[in-house]
C-alpha cells in the first residue's frame, strides 16, 4: 500500500470539528499534501484550506481523495458515493479511514475497476504477514509507548522524525494507526491485524535498514489498558525498540474508556515496558518521556515536567511545548 | 458456535501419525464421542477405532464430521468434497480445524445450504466480539501460562476439569484453540481473533458465571515468545483469573521456532505473568507448576518436579505422569 499524493480531504457533512480529527491531524503534519477540502453546505468541519469540488480537485492534480472523517451511521450515503464516483472517473484514488470497507460498496468497487484506480482501506489490513520470527535485523528503532491510549504517541513520534530530519539524520515515522498512514502514505492498522501476526506485522512495517537510519514507530495502546494489551504486547516484540519514549497525558483521570482502571505511575509503566521490550532487544532504554501538558494550567506545566524528570532520571518534554530535542540528544550517543 | 457430538474422525488421507494430531487429542479427551474414523486406503494414521464409511457413520447417529487433520498442500482433494458433501446429504453437520475455510468450497456450501446442514471453520471466529471492558465479573477461573507454545497447556486444563469434576466441583474447561474446540464442542481459536478484540473475546468466552463455578482457560503463547506474546497478553488480561498454572516442558532446548531465544527460568517467567495478571485481577496467584518430563529418562522426572517445586515454593505435577490433584487442592482454600 502506497497512497499517492497530493490529497483532497474529503470532510462531506462532518457534524463537527471533532468528526475531522484524522483529516485534522493529517493537514496538521503534511499541510503540502492537502490541496483542498470537500465538504456538503452543512458540513460543520472546517481544515481552514481552499474548498473544492471533485473536478477542482482533479485540476489541481490531486491524486487520492481521503475519507478521513467519521461518517454518521455504518452506511455511506448516496451522494458520498457519487461523488466519490465520480473521482475515480477523474483519474483520483480513495483512501479510507471509515469502518465500512470502500471495496464493498459496488459502485466504487465497480468505477475503480472500470478506471484503473485504486480503493485503500486503511482500517483493514489487506497484506498477509508471517508471525514474527524475532531475529535481529540492523537499523536503529524508537518506539512511543504509553500510559494509556491517546496520550500522543503519534505527535511524539511524528515531532521526533521531524526532529531527526532537522539535524540530517536518516530517518523514517513507521505509522501503525489510520491517521499515521494518511501522514506517511503507508503503514499498517495494527490492532486490526489478526492476533497471531502482530509482531510479524510490524516486523514487515519497520525492516532491515541501514546501521544509522532510524523507524520511529507510532505506538498503540499500553501494557496497562486491559482493552488493547495484547496489541501493544505485540508491537514491542516485533519493533525490537533500541529507544523507548513514554507518553503520558497530564490528568488523565483513569484509563480511556474503563472508569475502574487508574493510570500506572511512570517508573512501573517504564520498567515493565522496559522487561518487555529487552525480550527482542536486551539494549533497549528508555530515552524520556514526553507528556502533553495542556490539560493543566500554563503556569503548573513546567514544574509537572521537572517532577517527572526527576521521577524518571530522564528528559521530559511536552512536544506541542518544549519540541522534542532533548529527546532526540539522547540517540546520538 | 455450537459443535453436535457424536463425531467422526475424518483423517482422509493423513500422511503419517503426527498429521492427525488433532483428531488423537479429541479421542483421548473424548473416546465415548468419537464413534469412528474416515480412512482412504493409503492413509497411514490410526487412532484405534472403528473404520466407518460416511454411510455407516450415519447409521451409527454421528452428528458431526470433524476434519482433524493436516491435509496435503492447501487445496482439498476431489475425493474428500465428494465425501463431505455425502455426509451433509445424510444430515451430518462439517468441523473443520483445516487453514481453508470449508465455507469457501462452492460443492459444500451448496450443499450445505440445500440440506440446513452448519459448517465450522474452528481456525476462524466469525463472532464479532466486543472490545474488552475489564469489568470484574463473578465466577472464578484458572488460567494457564507458559514458559513456551506447546508445553501442555490444553493437556493440564483437561486435567484440571476432569480432577474438579470427580472433586464434585463445577468447572467447565473453555478451549482457545482448534483441538480444544473440538474437544469442548465449542470454543474461540484466539489467534485467529482480530488484535482489538483479543481481551474481548476471552471475556466473552469465559463469562460471568456462579460464584463457585470455575472456568478452566486454555491458555496460548508465551509472554517470552516474542511471535505470539501479543496473543498471550490479551488472553491474560480478559481471563481475570483468580488462578494461574505455569506449563513448562522439561528439557525445552530453545523457544519453539525461535533458534536464538532460550526459555526463561519458571520465577522469572511467574513474575512477569503474576504481574500481567494482576491488572485485571489483583487477587491473581499462582497455584502451581505443570511439567512434561516425558522428555526426560524416568528416573530423572521426580528430581526436576521436586526442583521444580523447591524453587517456585508452590506443588509441581506432571499431568501425565503425577495428575493435577495437587494443583486443584489449592483451590479449595
Amino acid at each position: 500500500m502506497k497512497i499517492a499524493y497530493p490529497y483532497l480531504m474529503f470532510l462531506g457533512d462532518a457534524v463537527d470539528q471533532l468528526a475531522a480529527k484524522t483529516a485534522n491531524g493529517v493537514k496538521v503534519w503534511r499541510p503540502e499534501w492537502c490541496l483542498g477540502q470537500f465538504r456538503f453546505p452543512e458540513c460543520r468541519a472546517d481544515l481552514g484550506i481552499p474548498d473544492m469540488s471533485i473536478e477542482q480537485a482533479a485540476e489541481a492534480g490531486v491524486k487520492t481523495v481521503i475519507l478521513g472523517v467519521a461518517n454518521r451511521g455504518g452506511v455511506m450515503p448516496e451522494r458520498w458515493v457519487d461523488e466519490l464516483v465520480r473521482a475515480l472517473e477523474l483519474g483520483m484514488d480513495i483512501a479510507s479511514g471509515l469502518h465500512v470497507k470502500i471495496t464493498d460498496i459496488p459502485a466504487l468497487a465497480e468505477a475503480a475497476a472500470r478506471h484503473g484506480r485504486q480503493l485503500f482501506n486503511v482500517r483493514h489490513p489487506t497484506e498477509n504477514f508471517n508471525v514474527g520470527d524475532g531475529i535481529k535485523r540492523p537499523g536503529k528503532r524508537l518506539l512511543a509507548v504509553g500510559t494509556d491510549c491517546s496520550v500522543g504517541k503519534m505527535f511524539t513520534t511524528l515531532a521526533v522524525e521531524r526532529e531527526m530530519h532537522s539535524r540530517g539524520m536518516k530517518a523514517d515515522f513507521r505509522a501503525t494507526g489510520q491517521t499515521g498512514i494518511f501522514i506517511a502514505g503507508e503503514g499498517v492498522s495494527i490492532d486490526a491485524v489478526v492476533a497471531d501476526f502482530i509482531s510479524g506485522a510490524v516486523e514487515a512495517l519497520a525492516p532491515a535498514n541501514d546501521p544509522d537510519h532510524w523507524d520511529v514507530i507510532e505506538g498503540q495502546g499500553s501494557l496497562f489498558h486491559a482493552s488493547f494489551s495484547g496489541v501493544t504486547m505485540g508491537l514491542i516484540h516485533g519493533a525490537q525498540a533500541d529507544a523507548l519514549v513514554l507518553c503520558h497525558e497530564a490528568g488523565r483521570p483513569h484509563m480511556r474508556g474503563l472508569p475502574d482502571y487508574s493510570l500506572p505511575d511512570l517508573t512501573t509503566c517504564m520498567d515493565l515496558n522496559l522487561r518487555a521490550a529487552k525480550l527482542t532487544n536486551p539494549a533497549a532504554r528508555f530515552v524520556g518521556v514526553a507528556i502533553n501538558t495542556s490539560t493543566l494550567p500554563e503556569n503548573e506545566r513546567a514544574d509537572y515536567l521537572a517532577r517527572a524528570a526527576d521521577e524518571t532520571g530522564l528528559p521530559a518534554v511536552d512536544p506541542m511545548d518544549t519540541g522534542v530535542g532533548a529527546l532526540v540528544d539522547g540517540l546520538a550517543s
